[in-house]
């Protein structure tokens, strides 16, 4: 069986998707990856850098095999780009988005293991026309998917129900039916890609104490303990909802191999405290695997070397792990 | 200076209050307390869980430092008890009261160093007539003072400013006032109980991302961070709202002395996440000091010989610590 090379997309141009790449790079192992780029443009933040990364542009994934032990492989987006260190230019939203297309294709046709993306500047795109809230979306109108969030570090997997919504409409947003929904592309997700016979899941509750019976909120008893009920009916091993407080430390985190949690913070906020550089964005119930690192485009460090590459390479080897349990071969 | 010795309250006697006090003198330091409590009911539990701790009953704080080293001082509340494990029963109602009476009373008077409470079972409290959602409004109530509770681990403190409330009701009474109130004790406490010169204040932001300027909640723009500035301009090191996930990591605790936090669960999820044994409650802004475990009466372990400790352990450290800096003495 041949692996495929991974795809990376170029993301933002101003900001640190560069700098972390060819950090990756340097930083390789036996996960071969290109990236979907603009050579000159790689090829000067490597000079800004003074990074040793030699770039030699491929016109198929399946050349990137052979360079990428002496050099980094840039498969062109063909669009023209403006340069610029730092600032967004809405003239390169189009490349942006191009390169995101043709790593989800490549993707697609197996021609490439996995997508793993660079970040976006969401405003940027949006003020040139882009409709949609971030990858996630994008990804999942393309393949006409509802995806799953999920965030994870070598020793927690976490799937936020709501994402990016304040806390007061995360709350009027939540239902039984998005949480039943999660569990289940979790479920299948963790068995199909990381090769986990019989996920163990545990839901977070909202209120602090579980709600205490109903004294503290009424969510945790009438929206998530019937997805709870639904879930385990349907042969899923979950338990829940448990007190939020009392799932992320050590031992607890032994018990479950994903915790559902209601709001972006409650699932955020365990992971980046146990490991702040190694989190892995990876986006459930696609056709294909698709991994990011769970920064964003860190403008105002673009080309100085203080992006860190451990986010990028921790998404690449999630990747490349998750094709292998899948069987992702040409 | 001799430091007055600590007073430990009873808790629900039919939880695990018994339990782990036995243990804990038997891990007994520097640190010399007496339990208010039944000496009877006390011998008993020892008995029930096969512990070798000798009970001497004293009848006042000062003879507990001569006792402490051989046996576990008791000075008797003086109410008629009757035993049970793992029930609450109302007819306890008011030893348990009069174990904090006392307690206070003793810590108020200087012939306690601090106050550390056994965990309460509000709800059988309240059955028969305790007005008060738990201690930390109780001893507010007595010392005509409005507390603030900071939690505690070695290597992060937090300060939820809304505490036992829905996630709903949390961010409808979130106040700026309530911010300031709490950042102001907190400080002071800080100063006067931890000897930080000039503690530097981390406030939690409420949404996600700190609400990425108003595209995701209001709160943070209009709530927080007025507080935030009222406190910088009345002197104190403080920074936010910063995005909760930011805030708890290892680099991230080296940055600031305490996190101030809007809700339950946005400080008791790290907390607990980094230190899920170890977590000391603390009541700021009374006129004496006080601890306590960060857990409750556990019924369900009395007598078993499971309930850890640690918690107790640390509260009663942490207390000594800070009378210590507070220079409680005789």
């Amino acid at each position: 069986m041949t692996v495929p090379p991974l795809a990376l997309t170029m993301g933002e141009p101003s900001g640190i998707g560069a700098d972390i790449s060819l950090k990756a790079w340097l930083r390789r192992g036996s996960d071969p990856f290109f990236i979907i780029d603009d050579a000159e443009h790689l090829a000067r933040r490597a000079e800004v850098m003074r990074l040793a990364v030699p770039i030699v542009e491929i016109d198929a994934p399946e050349r990137a095999i052979e360079v990428f032990d002496t050099a980094l492989p840039v498969l062109p987006h063909g669009i023209p780009m403006c340069s610029g260190l730092g600032q967004p230019d809405q003239d390169n939203g189009r490349a942006v988005i191009a390169s995101i297309e043709h790593a989800v294709r490549f993707a697609s046709e197996r021609r490439a293991a996995a997508v793993v993306t660079n970040p976006i500047h969401k405003k940027c795109l949006q003020d040139c026309g882009f409709p949609y809230n971030g990858h996630t979306e994008f990804l999942g109108a393309m393949a006409d998917a509802e995806p799953v969030m999920m965030l994870a570090c070598p020793t927690l997997r976490v799937v936020p129900v709501t994402i990016h919504l304040s806390l007061r409409d995360a709350i009027a947003e939540l239902t039984s039916e998005e949480i039943i929904r999660c569990g289940e592309v979790t479920a299948r997700a963790l068995e199909r890609d990381f090769g986990i016979r019989r996920p163990r899941l545990a839901v977070a509750a909202l209120n602090p104490h579980a709600g205490e019976g109903g004294n503290m909120g009424t969510e945790d008893t009438e929206i998530i303990f019937p997805a709870v009920q639904r879930l385990r009916a349907s042969g899923i091993d979950v338990r829940g909802p448990a007190p939020a407080d009392t799932l992320f430390h050590e031992r607890a985190r032994q018990l479950s191999d994903v915790v559902i949690c209601m709001y972006h913070d409650q699932a955020l906020i365990p992971l980046k405290t146990i490991d702040f550089d190694h989190g892995v964005n990876i986006t459930l119930g696609l056709p294909y695997i698709r991994t990011s690192p769970d920064h964003g485009t860190a403008c105002d460090i673009a080309g100085t070397g203080a992006a860190r590459e451990d986010s990028l390479v921790s998404a690449i080897a999630t990747a490349s792990a998750m094709a292998r349990v899948r069987g992702v071969a040409r």
